[in-house]
């Protein structure tokens, strides 16, 4: 049964679903990392990178030459650095690697392929930096988890090397919304709704074909990827996006892990420090990516 | 009037009244970090100061010579440097300094003296670090803003320099819960009630004398002391705490600045960056030490 505590993730999502639009100006950007403990131990350091503003979270006593570079989710409307900074940075403790969060346009100005585009760019950023592909695991959560992808085809056709992994939750990479999940996890959902998604979707292809392999990493060749780690919950409209990436990407060759946690919401891991799933989730993640960039 | 945006202030503590021990776990401490805005281009290191842990909150650019040393506020109870780390984070940016929030020990732990002795220990390791104690200023909120005045004097005992210049945000001084605004405020008031301060009082003291100048700077001799900037609600049971403080330390021929922001609640200086109140607020405080600090 999910814990008591995992619970909060529901409540805060039926908040938002009941209000969309809050009159109380705190809630202006969706304080979504309320959820979130401070990891503690981790410093976090802005930077400009090549125009875009990025933030580092670096963990003492890391591997300061090991990095994810994490993509928040937000539905391509929301979502910053800073509401995943304390998640990101569980995360980057946990696996004794740095990370490095970064930014991209959102809508209304951020129709695809302006995010794909600035996620590779800072990616290219990063290696330009010294730091070696294969020290590098790119990390993404809803939104983000599909950029996490979409952001690799970029790269490989700008010539770049991919990096070493990717480790997704509760990944959006179908942008035709088309998951059984959509109906049959309805109820369970405490977010999303098929034509919210839809919605959203609509917003960030601007007429663009929802098949592109650069705006729905399902249509994607992922041959010579690296290993995949995905991560969702059982309760989310969503859970076939990551269903249907896995086995996609079994079928390219890639090596895969998928994480299916019982009853738990969209981005659960947004609880670490207070839910043991979202803990149990984290170190998974870090245990898993640990030997993939030599740690 | 106050803005609309101020509001949100009262409309968290309210809620806060209303329900005092929230079932759901993300209320666990109190997410009083809500109101404020990030500051952006502020870098947060956390460090260990003989073996008690404090953050840096570092603006690109600020002269790193100069540091706000910020004592956070929550009754003795709650808050932390991370409740506090972007108000503090807004007023280090506008100073062009860094600021250095310390920590302390809470309820049931921390109860008196233990909270001023960190508080001018932290001082001590800072002063250790090489940097001048005129180019330092106290800063605190609440309960913090009676240990920026009750370090003063620890750290005088101990044979340290005073600090350039002390910045008070509706600072709490008084142990004995007596001023006048207790009653003629309590309607406006939406945190506190002089009953809910007495207990917080008593649980600090643990049976020390209301009138202990370490406890309550009200009785304090501040002969010498740098200049006070102290900042208040005009809505707050707590504005004759202010008042009276700023009244004492003229008689003892300390200069004195004192700001009433009307229909102002506790502490709105925490909405920096959203409302008009607290960023006007942030400014004249910045405006006024600048100098001090030989900006």
């Amino acid at each position: 049964m999910a814990s008591t505590q995992s619970g909060a993730v529901a409540n805060l999502y039926r908040q938002w679903r009941a209000d969309p639009a809050p009159d109380d100006p705190i809630f202006d950007n969706r304080q979504w990392d309320v959820l979130t403990a401070e990891p503690g131990a981790v410093d976090y350091l802005e930077t400009d990178a090549d125009g875009s503003t990025v933030l580092w979270a670096v963990p003492h006593g890391c591997a300061a030459d090991r990095v994810l570079l994490c993509v928040h989710g937000g539905g391509f409307i929301g979502g910053s650095v800073h509401t995943h900074r304390k998640m990101f940075g569980h995360l980057a403790k946990a696996a004794g690697t740095r990370a490095l969060l970064v930014s991209y346009p959102l809508l209304p100005q951020g129709v695809h392929p302006a995010p794909v585009d600035q996620v590779a760019a800072s990616y290219r950023w990063l290696l330009g930096q010294g730091v070696e592909a294969g020290h590098v695991a790119f990390v993404g959560d809803s939104a983000g988890g599909g950029l996490a992808v979409t952001a690799q085809l970029r790269a490989r056709e700008w010539g770049l090397p991919l990096p070493a992994a990717a480790l997704l939750i509760s990944a959006w990479v179908d942008m035709e919304v088309t998951g059984a999940t959509m109906r049959s996890n309805s109820s369970a959902e405490a977010l999303f709704t098929q034509q919210g998604v839809r919605e959203l979707a609509q917003g960030f292809l601007g007429g663009a074909d929802p098949r592109d392999p650069l705006a729905s990493p399902l249509h994607a060749d992922l041959t010579g990827f690296g290993p995949l780690h995905l991560q969702v919950g059982g309760a989310e409209v969503l859970l076939d996006d990551s269903r249907r990436l896995a086995e996609h990407a079994e079928k390219a060759g890639v090596e895969v892990l998928l994480d299916v946690f019982p009853e738990q919401q969209h981005t659960f891991q947004m609880m670490a420090g207070r839910a043991p799933e979202a803990d149990d989730a984290i170190g998974r993640f870090a245990a898993w990516v640990r030997p993939l960039l030599g740690l």
